[in-house]
């Protein structure tokens, strides 16, 4: 991916930042996916009360494109106010790479700073051979146009 | 809210559901959140092949309005393609009930099936007297703006 | 159901109230499941630092009965160390009222504080009309036994 | 951990496997935790209608030691009817990544086969460099008795 459309999803994440609702963590997290149709979806940490209630802003971000009728994902980037970059949790890689399997597209994964240092990889490479819609022989079709 | 507004609102989670990602179960469900800004946000079940990961159209609808800043909800609709309106599940009459305390409003529920023929309730009524923020004690000034 | 009985299970609860992991909250939740075989099975909340992670007291006694072969309950207590008892959240009225269409029985929900002092009601009365296993026609014969 | 330890973890997690509530998937799985103090506890999927509900053999597992008090895991079994081992989802991984933290042990992770098939890994190996409860800076010292 071109360093000039990373930035610009970077950007859309900390949009998504600024949105979080995290009155218990006050930890805010945003993120944004790239679709297969150019297209910038932002999301953030939702937290519920609850213990397993509350989103991620990562699956919250993907959530918003599939509310839009989009399915197949080149890139998510993930934003926080820590100094280094943090990686997406468990829960969020078992998600993206669920999607990766409806678009059989190996999703880029990019870890940012609020002031824009970023690191790159792969959730091929970050969580390698997950059980995923495929596995399940679910019917993909009408999600993969 | 005016008969004109809900069929409004039921229309934005006609096309929430529409973009159902439901491989798992092919039962597509939709819903839609007014906003007391006036905006409407469409949301739709997103099914993973994990139990514990997913999500109900109804709180993707929140998810999708709390992406955009917006954290006060007058009303819901959730609308399905069975034959009479279906309610919300528990979870997501818990993440109602946590922003109706946001808010502190009685959120109108609308549960419609896809020809438009629909239900009237309130979040007080269907799930009264919820542990939520307010009884967690936490700060929730800068989410009632 | 009787005092005594209603006591023990109280009783049980607390045993799981003293388990429970909860470095987030440091609120301690505890619950016990009664079956139809007559046994007790503890739960309590379970945090992870992760949004929609994590498990409540009640859904963990559940878990715990089940991972013993028992899917048919006649109660559940819930017990925190607040001055008044507090009601299940949203998402395990859910999770009751699910394995109360398993069962075909109105579970009695038993809401306790440490000390002892409790109300009763009833899943049916607290989360009427729930979509279920019997709502998605899924075969639940196994389960009855 | 020596052969014999290992074919007994995976015979619990056998016995966790043949108590799964699966009626969505029909795809039982089960698992098993060994403890520091030496016990073993088996858990297995419990699936519910509703998507983001629901729990996987592992955490069903983990979930059933802390009932008990215990937090501090050695080995985690897992087990299903497929021809090979299936890896733990990201969501079990992230939960066993939280609890390598309370315990400050890289976990074995047994991935079997119910004829008895097995392969090993760790959790830091799996999935390295996840947030935890440490950085998140809770206080665990009452977890780690």
């Amino acid at each position: 991916m071109l360093e000039d459309k990373i930035k610009k999803l970077i950007g859309k994440a900390i949009e998504g930042m600024n949105n979080a609702y995290a009155p218990r963590s006050n930890f805010p997290v945003g993120a944004a996916v790239l679709t297969s149709k150019g297209n910038m979806y932002q999301g953030c940490n939702i937290e519920s009360v609850i213990s397993g209630l509350g989103t991620c802003a990562e699956r919250s971000a993907i959530d918003h494109a599939v509310a839009h009728g989009e399915y197949n994902f080149e890139a998510i980037a993930i934003v926080t106010k820590a100094k280094t970059p943090v990686k997406p949790c468990g829960a969020c890689l078992q998600y993206i790479s669920e999607f990766s399997q409806v678009a059989q597209k190996d999703v880029e994964i990019i870890m940012a700073t609020s002031n824009g240092k970023y690191k790159k990889s792969r959730i091929n490479k970050m969580l390698p051979g997950m059980f995923g819609p495929r596995d399940a022989k679910l019917d993909l079709r009408k999600y993969q146009k």
